[in-house]
């Protein structure tokens, strides 16, 4: 059994990666593709199709005994389609079934990305040996998800933990996602310089006036840009509270870009979490950020899929 | 084993409720006390043991299995001790053992009283049948519970769900737990008639200031009434999409005096839920009234005991 691996697909608006991993989460083999995002459906899974492609023809490709698939949501794992935002060829897209037929047939998971990224941190990363944790990623959006009692909470449509989409300010600014106030709208990377631009930050000679750019202000004790984090910091503290105080996490992991900040992040974070996180039974919960690199997407649809290859023969099947 | 009771306690501020409960939810043997709140935490324990002892009394007593208490929060379950809000006499008390010990060693089981109220609409309510539901106790308080993947989420403490104080509006007004903007401050009995009288609002000649009064002044068309129960139905909304987009949620069940309120509080409800649900997975989310009456607590912690020993005995224990 400790020969076996298991295939992986992440699968984003800018890359298709794949890879064969063993079971201690490490890659043994790997194919990428460029997404063409702007193509039409068919275009885009010919992209998926090359990178399996070249998993098949691995000579380690005999030992996969499961595939796990985490896209750019939303996904629909119990129809098995995708309809990633940032790929518009790709609605209520028949993915699970497609990638099954590439795959030889092998059993195929599907997950939100949000999802592998929590996979991945629980099986390698910051989240290890907690049971009860909630994993982030602050970048462009906020994305996110859950592990509840041990095991991974995808969901029935495997989107669970979108934290970036819960409104933390219900009479706030409008967001796209049709909602008020949401934890994305306030803390994420754009967000975050957008609000310290408004405020009179502006870029140095370089012009870089990303989130990283008003961070490394912050760092220099640029007022208004500490200012813009600190509001982050609030708006990510309420989500992570009410989290907590509905399902019992005691970690909230937190990656991506934003989550490189540092300490212009995390300490107005720490300090915002003990004003939201009240009751006792989430004061214990801490914030920590995000171990895992680049490869956290593939580790974490391997992850998936091993679990739920061990569910099916723990059931018998 | 179809002739097996489980025995179960509710615990609250006001009275102490014991009942033998069968396999289908119905009360065979019942007992109560008032709660002494005011008194030390062993007056409390007398009052606790005297329905036991009235229980254990009953020809029926040696059929039951286990027992199940659901209590006022906050509870802690990895523990097996309370700290009732209501109850100053017991802080981290001992009711776990105490229990045990007066009940002749049978296995018991605590969860939080909104978690209570899950397991009852849940096993005989308006969550039957549903996988994923949130269900409220919209009241003085605003308490909650979970039910994931067809289980009853908990928590490691007992206290999961607890949607009252989640903040949905991170700038709001100070709640006494600690945070602002939480759902309870927004959305509770007291703070809709609170928000109605600061608004204008005055109660008829019957001087009766309560929400319940709020609500018919609304449905007798009073404007700032109205305008009281659409807050509160917006809050509760923010917390329910919250909910639903952390954990994939399909149905809400509202109880307690204010989700008695009817379509003062569900018609606005709903409006609001379209606007803060908007998610395509999340979209199929509807909000319904509870159905269990006052023996919801003693019911929910029967079926919460028996789930338990289920699992016990699936287990090999």
């Amino acid at each position: 059994m400790h020969t076996d691996l298991v295939a992986a697909l992440d699968i984003g608006g800018t890359k298709i990666a794949g890879a064969l991993v063993d079971g201690h989460g490490r890659i043994q083999a790997r194919a990428q593709r460029a997404t063409p995002a702007r193509e039409d459906g068919e275009t885009v899974m010919r992209a998926v199709e090359e990178v399996l492609a070249e998993l098949t023809a691995s000579p380690l490709w005999g030992r996969a005994t499961a595939l796990g698939i985490g896209s750019a949501g939303p996904v629909d794992a119990s129809t098995g389609t995708v309809s990633p935002v940032n790929v518009p060829g790709w609605r209520d897209y028949p993915l699970v079934q497609r990638v099954r037929a590439a795959a030889g047939g092998l059993p195929v998971e599907l997950i939100g990305d949000g999802v592998a990224i929590t996979a991945a941190e629980h099986w390698q990363g910051a989240a290890r040996g907690h049971d009860n944790a909630l994993c982030m990623v602050v970048s462009t959006g906020v994305g996110g998800g859950l592990v509840l009692g041990g095991q991974l909470h995808a969901g029935p449509t495997g989107n669970a933990g979108h934290i970036g989409h819960i409104s933390v300010d219900l009479d706030g600014d409008s967001c796209p996602c049709g909602s008020r106030g949401c934890v994305e709208r306030i803390a994420s990377g754009p967000n975050i310089a957008r609000r310290a631009f408004e405020n009179g930050w502006r870029p140095g000679p370089d012009g870089d006036a990303s989130a990283a750019a008003v961070a490394a202000a912050a760092r220099a004790g640029d007022p208004v840009a500490v200012a813009s984090f600190e509001r982050a910091a609030q708006a990510l503290a309420a989500g992570i509270a009410a989290t907590a105080t509905l399902v019992e996490i005691d970690v909230a992991v937190i990656g991506g870009g934003v989550g490189k900040a540092g300490d212009v992040l995390f300490t107005p974070l720490r300090k915002a979490l003990s004003e939201y996180a009240t009751l006792s039974f989430v004061q214990r919960l801490t914030v920590t950020p995000a171990q895992m690199g680049t490869d956290a997407g593939l580790v974490g649809a391997a992850a998936a899929a091993l679990a739920r290859r061990a569910e099916a023969a723990s059931a018998g099947v």
